[in-house]
């Protein structure tokens, strides 16, 4: 089976190398807790928090998508940045805009072309009027 | 050849259901004028300005690209929200982060499900150091 | 976490209704079992076997995705064919070309509008010079 | 405006130089000239006839799309073959199936990371029952 790899508090973790490895390729969802009924709603799935993953030729992330439940909202595919002319540095940052009428429950997935897939927490938002 | 519609100005057309078609199928780039080489720089793109497409099962943006010149920088691509039980209000806006070490020059495209391509104008972005 | 839904051997399954719902849904990947090095090997990713799946504005094959490994060879991304004026039949089955120069191991995944992500067994393909 | 490249009959071309340059990235719709009404239809999207496109970390065929009219019927991404230790040898081919109700135009795109979009000639197709 494709492993899917989850987030690990790294603060848990000893060695400075895996701390590094997990950071940079976590996909986390940020957001507010609660939206608006029907009106726009930003959220954003960052891949890494206090590392940052390169955006090399062989090694990038290609893509990440987010989910609300099982339902695909959106994916976003990228080249690496190194193809036109930009440094290898990535720091993959997409914010979605999302019109909501009922509560959702959003969990992001990145892929890194030599590391695989990366699931992150989920990210319950409530509805108010 | 496939027909790629380009932005014209609403303030020029006569006809409101024209200005409307017009503008809520138009792609925009959203971003400052000069970026810092090296950092993460926010470049919108957002589908309608006055106006906003429906985002109905069978009539929806179902992507956008970002271009810098000729090379694609990455690619958004939707569900519509009905699948998910949201309503059925579109307004379309992705915010991408892009690490520049030289000038660029952005354009957008989107793509919907019954009147095809859209193609932005361009917005050129100036390095300082 | 989000589900992966896994094929079963629908011969094990005894009502009707859940062979059809597991069948339509499994992805699956069909090949020969070796391929010459260096070129063009024909992988082709299937979606349902003896049962076909709606292709329908709010309930459709959205993506199929092709992995070596952990790494992602191609996705290919579908409106559903209501959406041009074709029928509602859907049976998604997309055959990709791999040049290969070691051997691989190759999993499809399936993601339904509806029912989320589905994992095909894994395929393995020797190398022959 | 972005800049959409054409096929151009190589035959007419006499510096080889340019024979391959415009042969490797134009894109080609093969399929039958007619197609059963409801019933699954292969249409295969090549790029490249007689010479063939690297697929190289920095140089390679990011996406195709088939479009029937101006409408979108699938898109396949992909990561260069480089990146799971493949050949650098290209040939990008894929076949998807339809299932058309009524006469279709197809015409593809494809997108190479160094030298952007090109187009294809249409190919119609009529239905018998």
């Amino acid at each position: 089976m494709l492993k899917i790899n989850h987030y690990v508090d790294i603060k848990t973790l000893t060695m400075e190398q895996k701390r590094d490895y997990v950071d940079r390729h976590s996909a986390f969802v940020h957001c507010e807790k609660t939206a608006k009924k029907g009106q726009k709603f930003a959220v954003t799935v960052k891949v890494g928090d206090e590392y940052s993953h390169p955006d090399d030729f062989d090694h990038y992330i290609a893509y990440v998508q987010l989910f609300n439940g099982e339902i695909l909202v959106a994916q976003a595919t990228f080249t690496p940045a190194t193809v036109f002319g930009a440094g290898n540095k990535g720091n993959v940052e997409v914010t979605f805009n999302v019109v909501l009428d009922k509560k959702a429950k959003f969990t992001a997935v990145a892929y890194c072309t030599k590391h695989g897939l990366w699931e992150s927490d989920p990210v319950e938002v409530e509805i108010v009027e």
